[in-house]
């Protein structure tokens, strides 16, 4: 039948295939392989090389009944769109998958009764653990009607209870590496535009970068920050701005790419050099966002595949029973082009 | 323990108490929640009612084995990166949800050796079905070392086995709206500028507009189709390249949104008046390329999300015995915003 054959194909192999094989009855190969019960060393040995030699793969539906571990992970994410979570589930799904454990994939879409339903039914597959991740930085409340047992990881947005396991990108490291560079290279009056005011990535990053320019003595070059959206558009109307109020604006360090990329392109259009008389520094590293720019954008690159693989092995400590509770903080690396 | 109970936390409720709550043993518990086995409809009723008020969920392992269907579907994307995968993968976990059917996500980054590792694990995990995707529309070789009986379909990438069933975008009916809105304004003097020669999607698109020009007695603007990577410098560099050799060229459409910018972005910078002057028309609906684009952009949207949705509903029928084999075309829609 179409779609059901290929001349690759080949018979799935039963247990009774091993027992009849090694001359047991069907219980006493399940007992052989899953190593429960007692038997003659010699029967156990027979079962076992009749598995080997028939290329016999356990059913991990009846072995986890023994085990009542279900290897499975259920991967929670709120963001449709992807992003910012994808690379996160990618970094989970290659730490789980090396510990021979596979994903179940569950898009909320950011709706509660979606979440709800998804939460059931992983419960009802008794899932080992959860990672829940989302589109935003901003906390979130930990998932409700949980059963006991259930470890569960938090990637990016973390859990607002403090006793559960988080793991977020360290944005004040990643504030520190740009202003590091800029102050570095010279630069005073640095602007910062962002995303919006009651977005924690902005707001955040904000806080931070204002902090690290007093550290130095400085304060922002228009003495306040820009709050917008998380667009090019708004990044060239804030270039705009910023120029007509402090026109000896030397560095622009902005929350996201995408808005850098737009204050890039409003400087090259007022004949404004880039980076000699103004630096420009993103925040993401998102490609296609930077790689285009012109010049290519210096950048804070948030690890987010990073987030990922943490969040998970986190997650396995805790279904090994040995959690560990709190915040913990994933640096962010400088990826330095051309901007800055 | 920290990230193992809540406030809302509640002990699961195992099929013991059920039965202790009806008067039955594990057993006749069991066979009175599956309907199999005889009994008098009293106990039946009476284990149903316990299972109610104790709200009991029954293990879905436990239940697989009986029914022979793991209720699971494997979804396999080559894609490590994830901007066509995604919103398929999406599309199909909606279709899939709605059915209670879970979705295993197995990511092989275009590594064979990782497709097979993921494929032995999900038939072990007997896994109902199978969706292959990838970043790419070339046809890929059907799944190796398949067992029988699991139906797969291919999305996006189709397979290369026409007898398989394959869920891939309408190409040539996206090139006819295209070509068709910019012959319905007037334009004959249309350039196309697209990605590599080697990629079916730019080799196709290519073919489908040099077709649909003859159609309507035309050719391309230059005499060719002009192949180069997805970018938008190589959009950039192209425009120059076809008002050189054209300066006629009166439209471009382009084999996606990033080389449609890089195309608008040249024409704005040599003052060439976008849509009056000469029209731009772009390949996916990338929101991030074609908003930010001046103008923004119109473009042919591809059904990413619309494909993973009809692949999983294909991939139901077969489990379901009832398979469509062959390639189904999903029709793509053009955006109109203000560059065409």
């Amino acid at each position: 039948m179409a779609g059901r054959s290929h001349s690759t194909s080949r018979p799935r192999v039963t247990l009774s295939d091993v027992a009849e094989l090694a001359g047991v009855s069907v219980g006493t190969a399940s007992r052989a392989l899953s190593g429960n019960g007692r038997m003659r060393p010699e029967t156990r040995r027979r079962v076992k090389d009749a598995a080997q030699s028939l290329d016999f793969r356990p059913n991990q539906q009846a072995q986890s009944l023994h085990t009542g571990r279900s290897w499975t992970v259920g991967l929670i994410t709120t963001d449709g769109i992807g992003r910012f979570s994808i690379p996160v589930l990618l970094g989970a799904e290659d730490a789980l998958g090396a510990g021979r454990i596979s994903v179940l994939l569950c898009d909320t879409r950011g709706d509660l009764i979606r979440e709800r339903h998804h939460l059931q039914n992983l419960m009802d597959r008794r899932v080992d653990g959860i990672i829940v991740t989302g589109r935003r930085t901003d906390p979130r409340p930990p998932l409700s009607g949980l059963h006991d047992g259930i470890p569960v990881a938090y990637a990016l947005s973390p859990s607002t209870d403090p006793s559960d396991i988080s793991i977020v990108s360290d944005d004040e490291q990643g504030c520190g590496l740009a202003i590091e560079h800029l102050l570095g290279s010279g630069r005073t009056r640095i602007a910062h535009v962002t995303g919006p005011a009651h977005h924690a990535a902005a707001a955040d990053r904000a806080r931070f970068t204002e902090r690290l320019l007093n550290d130095a003595s400085l304060g922002f070059a228009t003495g306040r920050a820009h709050f917008g959206d998380w667009s090019e558009a708004w990044g060239r109307r804030a270039a705009e701005m910023v120029l007509r109020a402090a026109p000896d604006t030397d560095a622009f360090f902005c929350g996201n790419d995408q808005i850098a990329r737009g204050v890039a392109d409003t400087l090259r259009e007022r004949d404004v050099q880039v980076p000699d008389q103004v630096a420009v520094i993103g925040y993401d590293n998102w490609d296609a966002m930077t790689l285009a720019a012109r010049p290519p954008l210096t950048t804070v690159e948030v690890g987010l595949t990073e987030i990922g693989r943490i969040a998970a092995l986190r997650l396995l400590e805790a279904i090994d029973d040995k959690p560990s509770p709190g915040l913990h903080r994933v640096p962010c690396r400088l990826v330095v082009r051309d901007s800055a």
